[in-house]
């Protein structure tokens, strides 16, 4: 048995809690599910703005909990419904709880989508000897609302993209571009970096993330920002109550151990799906 | 013999000044030649912005100007120096001159792109019995210097969306909105829409266009922003003297008449190269 796949059952059976760094190597991915009527609109969203929402793959039929396409990314024992350990569940743009399955929730109208993570391109920073500060602080990464518009796609019309934030310093920011630039499934390259950047992007206050913890920065640092994949929810949140029916989402850090490795990824560049 | 390629002949022997409306049916497509060792950077920016440089087609072979990828783009008898009736010239970011082929400026290291380009959602919107105001008054369709940011690729990392604008009625902007979105492959949906969203892109004065001509506004009627293929050559303007050698595009309103018709781009939607 693949790790990915031990992952996904324990996942299921909701014997783990996060999925922070287990099955290495192996892609994990976030979650978008919504109601079938809304599911073109999301596609474009996706199409349209493949940095802040790279797509991965969808439910190959609405109502479907049990494939994903393109194959290859999930074998064949897969339900949508359980292999995340945590869903967030939204009602008319708003969260409304928390849960560990959607087995009673999921519904025959619904079409999920499986959407990039950055902790691909992470360890690729990890392996080049650039590891994020979170990652060497035991935190969450910061992330924050930036004035980056999203391209609109029917319902979705007044999004903005979320970023997450890594300090390096500026003699580094060439590298850290170029180590992340080949991950276009998971956001690729940085979208803005250094003081002027920040304040470009509309970020005014460092210290005070909309998400995630605040970093620290050591001498002469400066921030490195990454378009990230809450901007999907927060498409969700921002189209509010037009959307009737049930959205899920994952729960950030409890992500799908996918069957792909970081090299098949970068094989895979952004999809057409 | 189709009218494509009859198009495309006289093209080629200087016999067409403008590409406006002739073989209809058929896509026209935008270009840009860049150097090799830029041509993955470019490539990137159309990936990481596919609303602003929508791809339909590369040369396959570096510094090969007689075939495009995907096949089935262009017939066996292509050649990019030629098949534009005009080319525009950048050295180091500044547009030197027009010229009508590039028989002489073409080198072994030069890489074309072709991007989609707006006339094919046009005749859709005429369909719909929405003829764009320009085509009405023989004018040229007027053109924005939007804020929107490109996502920055590689040397690529300053360049903002320019937008084209066509004048509607507030009732019609679903419906303008619902017979564009299908066009992926040349910029699709609206990006932007009403004086609220004018300003909101940072388009202050609708009667000064940074390029085009004004258009007239009828009683009521609010602008209706896209993302423009003149976006790519600004793009190349933002690099600057960071490009050495020679870059070329086509000149506006003077395009490549592909073999590919408007069905077949539906079909195409947008292509990962």
């Amino acid at each position: 048995m693949s790790s990915a796949y031990e992952a996904r059952l324990s996942c299921r059976q909701n014997r783990l809690t996060s999925t922070a760094g287990i099955a290495e190597g192996y892609i994990q991915a976030n979650l978008l599910v919504l109601p079938a009527r809304y599911a073109a609109d999301f596609h474009d969203l996706c199409r349209r703005n493949p940095v802040a929402c790279p797509l991965l793959g969808t439910t190959a039929t609405t109502g479907d909990p049990h494939s994903i396409q393109p194959k290859g990314c999930i074998g064949s024992d897969f339900d949508i419904r359980t292999d995340f350990p945590k869903y967030r569940v939204y009602s008319r743009g708003k969260y409304r709880e928390t849960c560990v399955d959607l087995l009673e929730k999921w519904t025959s109208g619904h079409v999920g989508f499986l959407i990039g993570c950055s902790f691909s391109f992470e360890d690729a920073l990890t392996a080049a000897g650039l590891q994020p500060r979170h990652q060497r602080t035991k935190s969450v990464v910061a992330m924050y609302r930036s004035n980056i518009p999203l391209m609109p796609a029917g319902i979705f019309v007044d999004a903005r993209c979320i970023v997450s934030m890594r300090p390096y310093r500026p003699e580094h920011i060439e590298r850290v571009r170029e180590v992340t630039r080949p991950y276009h499934s998971t956001h690729g390259e940085p979208v803005a970096w250094g003081w002027e950047g920040a304040k470009r992007i509309g970020i005014t206050d460092i210290d005070r993330p909309d998400f995630g913890d605040p970093q620290e920065f050591l001498e002469g640092e400066v921030p490195v920002f990454w378009a990230c994949g809450v901007t999907p929810q927060m498409a969700v949140e921002s189209a509010g109550d037009q959307i009737d029916g049930l959205v899920f989402a994952h729960e950030p850090g409890h992500m799908l151990v996918t069957d792909w490795t970081a090299d098949d990824l970068l094989r895979l560049r952004s999809r057409n799906l």
